[in-house]
């Protein structure tokens, strides 16, 4: 958050967020706990609309993806093959005094004198072998670097230490090796795992450690064939999945956008190896330029999946209200790609605290990001559980009989190569994965092998945040009496608004009006969420659903009695948030008109 | 599980839900982990609408519930005020030679001759002071009490050790304090908390302890406050909230019913306290018979609407197709209670594996405990926070102000001694207690009081295991040539089945069936989940959604193409899943009929 003017608004939002009930800090009566964030009411209902949609667009509207709710705590050994037990860590470094970690990427450049001490005696002459090192600022005496270094050695258990001055004190500028809480050298880094662990069972043993999911895709993965023998479905098809997932960040930021608890929504979309595809269809389609490619077709290889869904997935964006102007898609670099991933597209959106580009255009933070994994996950599995994680493709296998043996022959030795290369980055033995690979290459001439799979895999919270900064807006507009005032608007898509309509006698005295508010009410209600408010103005009540972002406003008024002009009778004013504008609709109107609007 | 016929019932169940996708075990290919389980993609959908019905009946289709949606982890402050640190915990006893813990109230009886040590030496001299004792089976020679007894030893570090005997061997009858696995006497019972914990932050020390979330109802005592400031509600009201929730429980059962990761729906509904009823009614309206009280009055108090809930949520569950007839509605007596609770009815169904009476018949198992818990819960949050989680109340002021001397001489010493029996039996000091009830009892006379609240609190994993075992049919009906054959079927309510409807061409390789099939498919799509299936005899087909639980089947046939009766052209036959009768809808009314019968 360099620019404070973004910080401003930023803050903004987070107070609305609090002061309309969308996100409230977690346990905050008891001061909070850090990264983790609730929601309240209104964000409790946005979070299910993004979710709902989420998962209608990939099931209830599609042929070829099944749906799966797994557990968060699952058999360690998935992440055991995943990597996440040996690999997901960030460097830490300790302060050998406070005790204290920090990131070794996050250390504060500091400057100031370096005292070296190689041990330390105490009263009874018992001597510690351990070097100690401490910065001090420049100007302080010798005595405050003494003073830490005595409590370093307390700590390694010498009462009363007197260390052991190692020669001349050391100018250092910029350097953070030193701890910013004590001055003392920093330990050397080491990983620091962000899963959360705990244990499973009465005995708290190695045996029994078990990981909250860091992710929601593995259980995609372990569940694969389980999926595949009971819903019908085959290659290519998908799974998806929402559900919450814990990394125990070391420094949670940014408001609900870096948490330690949160939610995901991931489709593993399983095709077919290019060989395959290339022995079915004689060739392998290949993009031919940007946007959507279409309806998918058998001779897509991975590269047309692969922008199929980048694709997809930024319809949905746009679908549920976040403009492409809004988003950036970002190819990552060839250095930054997994060794086993052959392309990924982050979908950024340009939250008021991404970071600028130099010519000061904000330049976007991850929401999704779309992985082409080859085959990584499923083998892994494979190789981990001693389970086959491979398919049958009658289709592949009738093909493969009809093709000239050099092609066969070259098939089968480009898939030699990519399987061999899978199983040495992964550290099998040369010889073994030499017999493994042709093992794998022969199955692919009967029709057998691994799926491969595009991933697209989005953050359910960040995805929320990133409506509500979009949604936000600060606008002048007349207060009843026409005097211009600042009115703070949420505009939200109609599909994804926590409340779709809003319904208001004019009058709070009147009980006709009362009367016929809720009739109107108890109409809408069955199809959607309906806010009834008799409270107060009705400038003041349109002012609040506008905070609530609640698109549609319905007054009762002595219109709708028929009081003043009887051809307006059984009418109502309708309120639109963003234009302000109002339109009087029948009320045997209204639910198809609102129907309409927010599906 | 004690009858044997219950017991293949529930394994038929158990095997169908396998098959067709409903649920399969967590990490299966891993070897599974003991108490956890998936939902497969007709389990994922089934789970989905079940919570979908839950959350609109409480939020949308109600003006007095706000939803919200806390984390998992919370401040470990929750749980201490809650209770749940010092007292959520099974008394275990541990083995001392093979470690491993069980149950106390769960040790297998044994018999036996037991032998006693005083001690035992090892080959240098050193004395252990542990006595010990083994039991052996009857005839067994003393030699096997003595490996036991060195295994012992051992384990404490003596080297090669003999143990002192300790006298003469004793014969014991059916007795629970002896190792089923080693012999060995168990070690005293010591309550195991059955919260999961973890670590929050970079290291692990007691300072960073957090537990995974026991219940969901404490986030939304935690968040009462925020909650009512923000969402425009005032007492009565309540807060629902679904989520996941986690037990370590000693010895999970029963497929889903008990395990470790489960999902919670629960609803916290905070009504006024009894004498603030009475200062602004006059009385306090008490049940007057058995059956739903009807619409909410202001003078109901905690009696009313205890009732009211627990009558709601039973005609909820009769709303998704369980008959009262499965349930049973237990009063819990009133040493059962909790020292706080006035009321406990716990809405029972009648599992395949439930316990039978004396009669037979089955007695049921919780699904979902309906609770009248006083103000406990928000006066613990208030004393451990320290924060005021009372509310003030505009009419009770009005009318206390008018009320006789009498009566609020009255009110004031019946309020003042349920504050004072609160705070004393959650152990604050009595002269604390008397200054701090006299506190709150000037306050009811201001119109300030903590709320008092009923919990419905009901399982989502069980009430979806309720639903499968409730839908679960074996039937004899013909087959296509008019034998009979068995079937299975699921006859989930339209509601909450995971496939609403199936569309068959009648042909699978006559493309003007298959075109008008998809047609039909895609027009009744954007509204509810539709399978389509080409595959098979269309028997077979048939015979497939029965087990899946799909309560309609769209065939398109020749007459649909207008072949042999020009009247029934784009007319389809509509298949009822439990009558299995067909009859013939035009497309046009389809939908609607469709609409009417899921909704």
């Amino acid at each position: 958050m360099a620019d404070p003017k973004t910080n401003d608004l930023m803050e903004r939002i987070v107070s609305l967020c609090k002061r309309r009930g969308f996100v409230f800090q977690s346990s905050e009566i008891y001061g909070g706990i850090n990264g983790f964030w609730d929601y309240g009411p209104l964000g409790a209902e946005l979070k299910r609309n993004v979710k709902d949609q989420w998962w209608r667009s990939m099931t209830q509207q599609r042929e070829d993806v099944a749906g799966l709710e797994a557990t968060i705590i699952m058999s360690p050994r998935i992440w055991e093959a995943s990597g996440h037990v040996q690999t997901f860590a960030d460097l830490m470094v300790e302060c050998p005094v406070t005790k204290k970690r920090f990131r070794a990427d996050q250390v504060e450049e500091s400057s100031g004198i370096v005292y070296k001490f190689s041990g330390a005696k105490d009263a009874s002459g018992k001597t510690s072998a351990d070097a100690f090192e401490v910065m001090v600022p420049a100007g302080k005496p010798k005595e405050s670097a003494l003073k830490v270094a005595k409590q370093f050695y307390q700590l390694r258990g010498l009462a009363a230490p007197e260390p052991i001055d190692n020669g001349e004190p050391a100018k250092v500028d910029k350097s953070t090796l030193y701890s910013p809480d004590s001055g003392a050298r920093l330990s050397d880094p080491r990983p620091f795992n962000l899963m959360f662990k705990t244990f499973v069972g009465p005995v708290e043993s190695e045996d029994n450690v078990a990981y909250l999911r860091p992710e929601t895709a593995q259980a995609i993965f372990a569940q694969f064939k389980n999926v595949l023998e009971t819903s019908r479905q085959k290659v290519p098809f998908g799974i998806c999945q929402i559900g919450k997932a814990f990394r125990n960040e070391v420094t949670p930021r940014n408001f609900t956008f870096r948490s330690r608890e949160f939610e995901q929504m991931e489709l593993e979309f399983f095709i077919r190896p290019d060989e395959a595809v290339e022995a079915i269809c004689g060739e392998v389609a290949k993009p031919k330029g940007p946007g959507h490619p279409g309806e998918p077709q058998t001779n897509w290889g991975w590269q047309m999946w692969h922008q199929y869904w980048v694709e997809e997935r930024i319809r949905f964006y746009e679908n549920i209200g976040l403009p492409r102007t809004t988003l950036v898609e970002y190819w990552q670099k060839p250095e930054e790609l997994a060794h086993y991933a052959r392309a990924t597209v982050d979908i950024l959106f340009k939250f008021p605290f991404s970071k600028k580009n130099e010519k000061g255009e904000l330049m976007g933070e991850e929401l999704e990001g779309v992985a082409a994994r080859s085959d990584f996950d499923l083998s892994q599995h494979q190789r981990f559980s001693g389970k086959s994680q491979g398919v049958f493709d009658e289709e592949l296998k009738i093909s493969w009989a009809k093709l000239t043996p050099e092609k066969q022959t070259d098939l089968t030795k480009r898939y030699y190569e990519t399987r061999f290369k899978y199983l040495t980055k992964t550290g099998v033995q040369a010889e073994q994965a030499e017999r493994t690979a042709k093992e794998d290459a022969a199955g692919l001439a009967k029709g057998n092998y691994v799926p491969h799979v595009i991933e697209p895999s989005a953050g359910v919270d960040r995805l929320t945040l990133a409506l509500i900064c979009n949604a936000y807006a600060e606008e002048q507009a007349p207060d009843e009496k026409g005097k211009m005032e600042q009115r703070i608007v949420l505009k939200f898509h109609p599909r994804i608004a926590p409340i779709k309509v809003a319904v208001f006698p004019l009058l709070k005295n009147r009980p006709e009006l009362v009367k016929k508010a809720m009739e109107v009410r108890d109409l809408l209600r069955p199809h959607m969420t309906v806010f009834y408010d008799e409270a107060g103005a009705i400038g003041r009540r349109y002012r609040r659903q506008d905070e609530a972002g609640t698109p549609f406003g319905v007054t009762i008024d002595f219109e709708t009695l028929g009081e003043n002009a009887p051809d307006q009778k059984d009418t109502v004013t309708l309120r639109d948030r963003d234009s302000m504008t109002q339109t009087r609709v029948n009320i045997k109107d209204l639910l198809g008109v609102l129907l309409e609007k927010v599906r």
